[in-house]
């Protein structure tokens, strides 16, 4: 079997047209689906657990008699965690714990501690960070279920010193995610509700007598959960949406073509809609990549997803040299960028817009997807241009801090009044002049 | 006149419905405005310049012959600049240079350096840092024009290091505001075009042939930028939607009742839906306050305006003890929180939800409005509780760094295996299991 990925030459003309269209990817906005979210939330916001109660009930065929009873117990979630196989547990605490020592790094880098700092007539100006108070986990039921998810998202609230991590994961005709509820445990979720969809969004973001509002909503979700997210945005904060996971593999053409098959293959097989790209200034290794995929392909278990996601939104793409390939790369801005190259980090000094960057040829995606500490949720469809992986920073806001002298409320005073006369404010310009004449 | 300013008591068994009740607000969603702005970016998407034209002689009542011919060079902003009062000039500088000063302290404070560590078996990990390429500030026409808003979005832009700026203003009838054309001077804009609504939103998100695409775009604008900025939010990015001002003072008693009562007139001069409340453990001086609003409001330019927002969203509120009043102060999450009392920082360090906080009685709101240094584009109507001042890091975003060593492939690759196998993925296994098999 020969499956027909798409090749491309740089070098070709019509190139930046052939590569517009392999990126191109609208998020479909189903205004049947944003409507039907709308009506959702208006009901949970106006009848609280009663409407959630309803709408879990019916979607996810339970017959649950109160909210309260959908709520899953410490005891619960602490069984499920020693009910693992011990290396399936292992591992799970393993990544946990080197998810968490990442995040603490990353807390002690990105001014945590916020500053002040005092000017020469006694005002101290600065910035003070705190934590959110209470976060809710949007944690999707059934196959897409990742327990991986559930460590990336709750560990830095946990490290950002959230007090409260509210998670909610729908369970329909009741079948809960073990390996789900272990993590949750792992990483110390605060509450777990059984819970989905629009309903649970809603329930998040208003509160209702048995669920606590929420400061944040973090977590992926379908196309309900997705418009729901939305919609609540500024009630609430909410992560990116996310599109299509992608990968972008820049290889010099030196590393064993399976290792690069496999890691093209490792995003393909999310979905169908998953995005794989290879780029090398060697055509006669593009050849056997291409021969790999081939080879590999009718043994993998998700092979007609990996097929679908290669041949549509697939490419092999031959390039110049590495520096026209690290411009590609900064155009595409892709979610995960393995630069496969010796010396790469000289190549990831030139990269500008990736969500992740994997280094070196040991480093395939997949050890950032679930161990090696950085987190997995990471901006999608050209979003690392101007957003960034979740962290601890998402977790945490900043409140300016101005302490005026009595020195410096004559010199900014002056200042401060001459401008709100130039944008007719008397009041501000009022205001300050109190405090020098 | 006795204006009739609310006056509630934390004591009283109705007060939380009463708090609440005054803080509720509901952006209006029209439902037409939005269907409006969804034309029109549609139209902007697929016309490009033609579109842009249209709407911008249609709605400003220009007669330009192209888009080109709505840009403003960099000489005209000079000559704007040039051509202030040199008070006012003078003050635009300074408050422009305290800007920067404080943004550029910033930068260095947020991590904005980026990091790395080195694992014990050569495993490096880390986080990259860099500014986004291009940023586009919306600046509203006519009253609303601030120059203070236009140093306050692009001077973060630039200290971040954002290489290109690109201002939209637009210009009904062709007026154009001299003061923010000098304030695009001083700030360092790239390029101006004299576009507005709808349509400069979708010309800086898609771009067109004459306008280029942008990563990211700030600033306020009425209800149809707003329902633009939505829409075109994962295209590019957006601050946040910005609702009505607010100012929430805390007084110990002590403060000369005059300034209190100037403070509260400056929120309430922005706008009839701005919201001024006073938290305050002592009646009797609460008493003075209004005292003082009934003597100095008939003097106020702007009477109406501030009479009306005080009287449907304003409120005197007589608290237990100052502890009480910081506890209701992190309920509210004020945009602008004001700490008028001895020992300001003691309190300080209780609140936990708030833009900006002003210590002490000479820091009167807006001289952090215009001068003081951190910027004055805050979270309102409760957001503060999830997000932050305006700040350097809304210009910068980090990639995370994975560079994993030949060992280090062996112990992440087992522990990647075993949960990758766990959700079903064995292409993720798979490609792990290459590097260390």
């Amino acid at each position: 079997m020969m499956i027909a990925i798409r090749k491309l030459d740089s070098a070709a003309p019509s190139f930046k047209a052939q590569l517009d269209a392999v990126l191109a990817f609208e998020a479909s906005e189903d205004e049947a689906i944003d409507r039907a979210a709308a009506g959702i939330l208006a009901d949970v916001k106006a009848r609280g657990d009663a409407a959630v109660l309803d709408y879990t009930n019916r979607f996810d065929k339970l017959d649950a008699a109160s909210v309260a009873g959908l709520e899953i117990g410490k005891q619960e979630l602490q069984a499920a965690l020693s009910g693992l196989a011990p290396a399936r547990r292992d591992a799970l605490q393993t990544a946990a714990d080197r998810v968490r020592a990442y995040h603490e790094r990353q807390k002690r880098e990105c001014g945590s501690d916020g500053f002040t700092y005092t000017e020469a007539d006694g005002t101290v100006l600065g910035q003070k960070v705190t934590p959110l108070d209470r976060v809710g986990i949007y944690v999707p039921g059934g196959k897409a279920a990742y327990p991986s998810s559930v460590l990336m998202n709750a560990i830095p609230a946990k490290v950002a010193g959230v007090q409260e991590i509210i998670m909610v994961v729908p369970t329909p005709a009741g079948v809960k995610n073990e390996l789900v509820l272990a993590a949750a445990a792992i990483a110390g979720v605060d509450r777990v509700f059984t819970i989905g969809g629009a309903q649970a969004v809603g329930a998040l973001a208003h509160g209702t007598a048995t669920i606590p509002q929420v400061d944040k909503i973090v977590g992926p979700g379908n196309a309900y959960v997705a418009a729901a997210k939305r919609r609540v945005f500024g009630i609430v904060g909410i992560d990116m949406i996310a599109g299509p996971s992608e990968i972008l593999v820049i290889c010099d053409g030196s590393t064993d073509p399976d290792w690069v098959a496999m890691d093209l293959f490792s995003q393909a097989e999310h979905d169908e809609l998953a995005q794989s790209i290879l780029l090398c200034p060697d055509a006669g290794y593009i050849a056997r990549v291409e021969e790999s995929i081939n080879r590999q392909l009718p043994g993998m278990p998700r092979k007609e997803v990996i097929q679908t996601s290669l041949v549509n939104r697939g490419a092999l793409v031959k390039v110049r040299d590495m520096e026209e390939a690290c411009d590609i790369a900064n155009a595409i801005a892709a979610e995960h960028l393995e630069i496969s190259a010796d010396n790469p980090q000289r190549w990831a000094d030139r990269i500008r817009h990736a969500g992740a960057i994997f280094l070196g040829r040991f480093t395939s995606e997949s050890l950032g997807d679930y161990c090696a500490g950085p987190n997995h949720v990471l901006p999608t469809s050209r979003t690392a241009r101007f957003s960034s992986p979740l962290g601890v920073y998402d977790f945490q806001k900043r409140s300016s801090l101005i302490h005026v002298s009595e020195a410096g409320a004559r010199t900014l005073g002056r200042i401060a009044a001459e401008l709100a006369y130039g944008e007719g404010l008397q009041a501000h310009a009022g205001s300050a002049e109190y405090r020098f004449k």
